[in-house]
């Protein structure tokens, strides 16, 4: 990396920290229909960012929460990079487990606290603070850059894929990154290559329309919560194994190679079941963890409500039963296949005493990235260069980035996932949390990725 | 009844039905702490009423919300009864499906809706109404009057055994009057000679020790919300019988004469199920509906939480899953022996990944009134002349009221146990009601009753 370059990131390190924290502080959860302002000054926030810069930018209205979009273009001749995050951040209940609050940003042993600190505000900041980096001090970037920052993330990026339509030629470009993945480990800075897929439905079943006295009633009416139970108890079998019919038809099996660079990988069971707290892990029989979180689709409850549920008892028999539900997916599994599997399934397990009412979220299929490509090699060196290792983990997640699915069906194009945080961070949890020196490494990276890629040509 | 009294009863009708009004403005939510203050509000607004007739009363403090404790006597040789009743109410929540706010009393259709119109504070103030009736005309009572009037029948009553076993010579009487139940039907006015018992619990299963991104980490821990749900499951079998070892080891069949009259009753299925709204009716196999809710026991849920029960999706493995159960017991099944045999079932079908917290609340055995008893006539004798009915219908109920087996086991007595309201009076429920008529009539029945008691000799 150029020296001035990078002695500007040292110089200016404690403001970006600053900068990154009044952007937490703003309450951004898009699944919250109370924070529709909050999710406007966070735009605003981010969009304020790039015009400091004197970066052509603008805030896009869509049916749902705005898209920030911004420009810097250098020359033709230079390779355009496509920088996709998110600025809206996971509801941040249950509050009462947070050691402070999730929206006064906190530093503690090194880290920064807070909602969104990892996912996604703290890692997207770092490619808009390197791009500041390289035009304040050589005043050009080495290449074109383009940046999506949208507010759905987390509730679906319903309205991106129209954007995205949108403005195809705007957008054009050679390749996307994104830094929406972790580290595999502490200082084991990876490159993600495979994300698993998801599909969202949530389902209610109904048996009297009011609650009702489970005295005068109870025993001679449907209850919807025993009901509700009944067909989430038969979502899997004994082996953990899901029980949709056809739910594993199209899953490849994991190539021998990749079953061997995954035990070539220090997992740590031991500690990784310690750090969650549970007595004993569990899952699909017959496969590792690493491979159940990695290579294996899942059906997992996210949510379950029923009846009575504030302080003491209620003698009811409830009205309604609601199970929210997520699975996960590989490739080569379909998410608008197996979600209409999942209705029809669970239909047929509902008892006929109860209607029931189906609906479905956003999906998305699985992806797996071209290892060979170039465009892994920058990333691998300018990652080598922030954290200071010889090699770069070469890793899957089980999470779902359905945005990479997306630019690669409209754009054309491959994404870099480059993770700067850890999975440990508490992204969707209570006390999310960035460490402040993985925050300043990954502007690091990111500043020595655009030099590495502006090296190559466009089209490389 | 005396001429007076009846005029008394019609030249005030209004008035007391304001004053019900009043009654029924304090939110007095036992079970909600933040309505302290208004259960201390409540009870006053009991002693008031009993201070007004010059009654000797008192509220009486306990380790929960305060009781009320009045009486009126008036000759050794005159029986003497306890009144018992409630003011405290259930949960009003959910509060959306209100035509009106449930602590503002609204008329409509000749009906008062507010939470607690009939359960409890409208029927057991038709025994204070009467009272004032007999004192404010004759002078005098027929009958000695005891009142308690608690207010926590709603959580359970866990500090009326200390009042009434600190009490008992004080409490000293022949028969207890507790109106808490429903007439059969409109126009319909019963006496309920049989209740179901009560036992309730609480389990909660937890997983990992916070709630986790179900990409990251889904597949691989266990998730709460679906242990629990196959737990709940695995309460019931196809035939809606309860699988809980030994549950119905002790349960008596009903006797052939019992089920003949239960079949004279013209019970309407179709308007039953109608007025519910299910689909279908559903229950233990091979019983009636009616069956089901007066003579067999049950198991129910009422209530069930786990993870995010907000709006839109929200991508986590749950820490925690919990459930609120209840059973109904029937003679002679022990609500004590019972809970342990659910804790012992429940703790073995948690899959061994979770761990299990298990409390138990409140619980009573059921109850089978003498029907033979001269009270009985005399309780007859007085519903017919207020309703101009020619007979009385015997039933039983599902529900439970603890306090009846209490005055059995500590004080030595029976209760008459007389409804006004009717059971789709949505007790428990929203939009609660009376209908004014009945609680009119039932003031009438109960100054009738005192004058047909007053007509015995003490000791009955």
């Amino acid at each position: 990396m150029l020296a001035n370059v990078s002695t500007y990131l040292d110089q200016h390190a404690d403001r970006f920290l600053a900068e990154l924290t009044d952007f937490l502080r703003i309450p951004t959860v898009s699944a919250d229909p109370a924070c529709k302002p909050e999710m406007q000054r966070g735009a605003e926030f981010v969009h304020q960012q790039f015009t400091n810069l004197k970066m052509t930018s603008e805030i896009v209205s869509t049916a749902g929460h705005p898209i920030v979009y911004a420009e810097s273009l250098q020359s033709p001749d230079a390779p355009t990079v496509l920088v996709y995050g998110h600025y809206d951040v996971q509801p941040p209940d249950p509050l009462d487990l947070w050691t402070t609050p999730p929206f006064e940003p906190t530093l503690r042993n090194g880290r920064i606290y807070a909602r969104g600190a990892t996912d996604d505000k703290g890692q997207v900041f770092t490619h808009i603070k390197s791009a500041e980096a390289w035009l304040r001090t050589v005043g050009t970037l080495p290449v074109n850059l383009k940046y999506v920052i949208e507010g759905e993330e987390e509730v679906g990026s319903n309205n991106l894929k129209t954007f995205l339509k949108e403005n195809t030629s705007r957008l054009r470009c050679d390749v996307a990154v994104v830094s929406d993945t972790s580290q595999y480990a502490p200082n084991q800075p990876a490159i993600t290559y495979g994300l698993r897929g998801i599909l969202a439905v949530e389902v209610t079943v109904t048996g009297p329309t009011k609650d009702l006295h489970s005295g005068v009633f109870g025993g001679a009416v449907p209850n919807p919560a025993i009901g509700l139970a009944k067909m989430i108890a038969s979502l899997h079998d004994h082996d953990w194994r899901v029980c949709i019919p056809g739910f594993y038809d199209d899953v490849r099996s994991v190539s021998d190679a990749e079953q061997h660079d995954f035990r070539n990988l220090d997992f740590d069971e031991t500690a990784f079941q310690a750090g969650l707290g549970v007595t004993e892990l569990c899952g699909e029989k017959g496969f590792t963890t690493l491979e159940r979180r990695w290579t294996r689709p899942t059906c997992e409850v996210n949510g379950l409500f029923s009846g009575y549920t504030g302080a003491g008892p209620k003698t009811i028999v409830p009205s309604t039963a609601t199970v929210k539900i997520t699975c996960r997916l590989v490739p080569a599994q379909d998410p608008v296949q197996l979600t209409e599997a999942l209705h029809q399934y669970l239909k047929k397990q509902c008892p006929p005493s109860l209607s029931f009412k189906f609906t479905s979220d956003h999906g998305c299929p699985a992806f797996v990235f071209d290892t060979t490509s170039p465009y892994v090699e920058a990333a691998s060196n300018a990652i080598c260069e922030a954290w200071g290792v010889d090699h770069v983990r070469m890793i899957r997640e089980g999470g779902s980035i359905p945005v990479v699915q997306t630019f690669k069906e409209i754009l054309g194009i491959d994404t870099l996932l480059l993770g700067w945080g850890q999975n440990t961070d508490n992204l969707h949890s209570p006390d999310e949390h960035f460490l402040v020196a993985d925050f300043h490494r990954g502007i690091r990276a990111s500043a020595a990725l655009w030099g590495h890629l502006g090296a190559m040509r466009s089209g490389g």
